[in-house]
């Protein structure tokens, strides 16, 4: 199965360049590609590929067409018409809607007539399932949760009770939403868990990688946004919300009730500490140490990249002398005045 | 179903100011409380929020207790005593006890008669269950396991064989108790396994997070001992010891043979090396990075807190100048000396 | 069941020193070995221990077999003979090869006659599975897998479409391979999906521990080279390749399109950027950042080890001047070149 150009030009409102009745069927590199591929560039540096490129039709900015000796589709840009093109051929036929025998559904659920509830799922009292959701192999779906149309859910997920999940999200295997915030209370020296109340309300087109787990909130609810993107293997603590269209990378952590605004993202390992707020477009870089509110959009960064062994070491003494250097330097420039008073 | 204020008092050991037979029945927090709620109130900095609080009652310090215009629960910790009331208020009825016909549990383990065994679960040879365990769906217990009275273990965990777990656990979803510990010799660039034969030994009244990993130990066992409370996605490694009442927040990773003291705190990401010893009493902020044995109790922190991305190359770039600065420095003060002398 | 040192010195290469028929049946570390155990001394610092040994032998290096009372067995490397010598004494019976009634394997598949399929396991379309697998209970294996001799699988992993694993792998429970990478587009301030079409290969002798997370590649494929050994809770992005025998301990994060060389090793929680190479023989100590190329074999870091919470504080205040301080040295050495010129 396979589109012209011209189809394609249509969806991603791009121009043909070269052959519009060109027939392409395969998403490849631009390395890699061969006859019936469409690839995409987009890094100017890399130019000389195009010369030697095999695809069908490349995928490029006005400004590269010149460089394309083939079939072009210019648009705006690459990597976006790219992503859609790809998603259109590499659609797959849905599988047919059924709740396995061997799934465990409580009578009390409603579950659409097209849902896909694959085997060894258990889904408790009240949940509510939407149309063409996909429950893969071994997931489990606690008491008044509800999940969205079209929403994917891989294998071995856990979803608590009262889970609140959007259309169209993709939540990855080994996924947990709804355990417990981290909430104690110290009593002389024991700690006394303090009762996780609230839900966890995940938006619209919300994916969540493998291995994440998300904390129900404890009075009010841990709140995942609209367009969200999470890596794999994310914390996300209780009460926290995650502003529309942020995103966040790999093994972040996100402490207790704090609040990120829309359109940030995280680096991968970054680190948000409880109860700051962080404003819209905040951008923080990977293993980003976020212990303050930011307050101004922009770029945020700490960490010290890594170094041979040796001086690294070297700079770790000094930096522990840094208060002893300051004052070293202080006396120098006293010593100085006085020199020259 | 409600509590007096009497009722409420006698369970936390405080005094009631104002209608001691006022009923409440859920908790919630000071904002959002209405009629027939309770809250608590810690922070003297809201203490105008007292007054327009709608709950029935407040739980509240000596100190506080005039600012409330209703009735008010005088108390030494209102945190602590809130815990103990929401954790009465939020009561549910147990489930019955029952081994699901589509669980698969070995002849020859014992299982209490209250125990509850979900879907999907797998129970090896002699392991043993006891009193009002609740093992939800999809759980696997390998051979020799014991899991204690009133245990309560979420959907989807993974227990290896020979994991012991006290009396009164928490166990969240995804997590993995008692595989191998990362025990690797190198023969000539080649890596062999080394055996990992510990047990892992869990006390009473632990809770353990989301998709945490807890290694089984070498020879000797890898220990969490009575109170410990650990967050979402911590990794324990092999032989680690975790001393009573010790809280360890999301992420933290705790590598080999280390030994932790009783009543420590982690902050999130924080990470310790191999092979230390960390004394009682030692707390730990955020992604701190423990690489020696802490011998005294205290504060301890490390890593540096982000900041604008172009004042941080900056400073990156001198840190790893500091060796050199420090020798323009000397220099300097050498001159002096000699100037002055 | 036990051996003679003569036969286990014909395993490991070795010289026995005292009774060649001595019979040992089990491993203990030195200080709980009894009688009928074997255990091994490497640290010369620790030779008293030596005295007090309960062990039927120990394996020593030559240099310390004067200081052994008793029988030993004389090595190049005490710890890779132990290793060895370990996994025969720990034997144990292989279960007898099924597949479950309660495990769902479409018929397509090629499943080996020595292969254990456990209960509640689900097998797609065309996946294959070699001998001697071990497949724990509630395990997915997505369409198009192949799992290769001897590999053993633990319960509860997710295995996606067109995940190709090696023989003699170990597969941690909770661990997911093939997930989607974290490829998105921005398309005016919202997140498109960039499909995810590679897959995720596994050489020969790969350990991956519990909760990992291996993402499948974009359009090539996320490689994991032989011998690799990866530690609990790390995460490794879309299009990684891991050189051969590399091994990565807990909680370290790899980004998307990095290459990692043979014969590298990763401490704890240390993280790689995404794009970049990593030479052979790179050495990584516990949270290092590496943000750039690595071309040169050697041992690397980053970070600032925790110290007391006040005077870090302060050493913080110090890292955000030190551009400041560097001009107020520049500003004294220009004043003393003035004052001596």
């Amino acid at each position: 199965m396979g589109y012209t150009l011209e189809a394609l030009a249509a969806l991603v409102d791009g121009q043909v360049s070269g052959d519009q009745h060109c027939i392409v069927g395969n998403v490849a590199s631009i390395e890699s590609a061969r006859e019936g591929d469409i690839c995409f560039f987009n890094d100017i540096k890399l130019r000389k590929n195009l010369l030697t490129c095999q695809a069908s039709a490349v995928i490029v900015k006005q400004m590269d067409v010149e460089y394309c000796p083939g079939n072009a589709l210019v648009v705006a840009d690459p990597y976006v018409s790219y992503a859609k093109i790809a998603a259109l051929l590499t659609q797959t036929e849905p599988e047919p809607a059924r709740v396995d025998s061997l799934a465990v559904v409580d009578p009390s659920c409603q579950i659409a007539k097209t849902a896909i509830i694959h085997a060894h799922c258990v889904i408790e009292r009240n949940v509510r399932i939407g149309e063409r959701v996909h429950l893969g192999p071994g997931c489990f779906v606690g008491e008044g949760s509800v999940i969205g149309d079209d929403t994917w859910i891989a294998p071995n997920v856990t979803l608590y009770h009262d889970v609140i999940i959007g259309e169209r999200g993709i939540i990855h295997a080994g996924v947990v939403l709804g355990s417990d915030g981290f909430g104690l209370a110290n009593d002389k020296g024991r700690w006394i868990k303090v009762p996780q109340l609230g839900k966890v309300c995940v938006g619209d087109d919300v994916e969540i990688g493998a291995n994440c787990a998300i904390d129900r909130g404890t009075l009010e609810d841990t709140v995942i946004a609209d367009g969200v993107k999470i890596d794999n293997l994310v914390h996300i603590a209780h009460n926290v919300k995650v502003g529309a269209h942020s995103a966040i990378a790999g093994c972040v952590g996100v402490a207790g009730s704090s609040t990120i605004g829309a359109h940030c993202t995280f680096g991968g390992m970054a680190g948000v500490a409880g109860h700051v707020h962080i404003a819209d477009n905040a951008h923080f870089t990977g293993m980003a140490m976020v212990t303050k509110s930011i307050t101004e959009p922009g770029i945020y960064s700490s960490g010290l990249p890594a170094e041979p062994n040796r001086r690294w070491r070297k700079n770790v003494v000094r930096f522990r002398q840094l208060e002893k250097l300051e004052n070293r330097l202080r006396q120098l420039e006293d010593q100085l005045k006085n020199t020259k008073g």
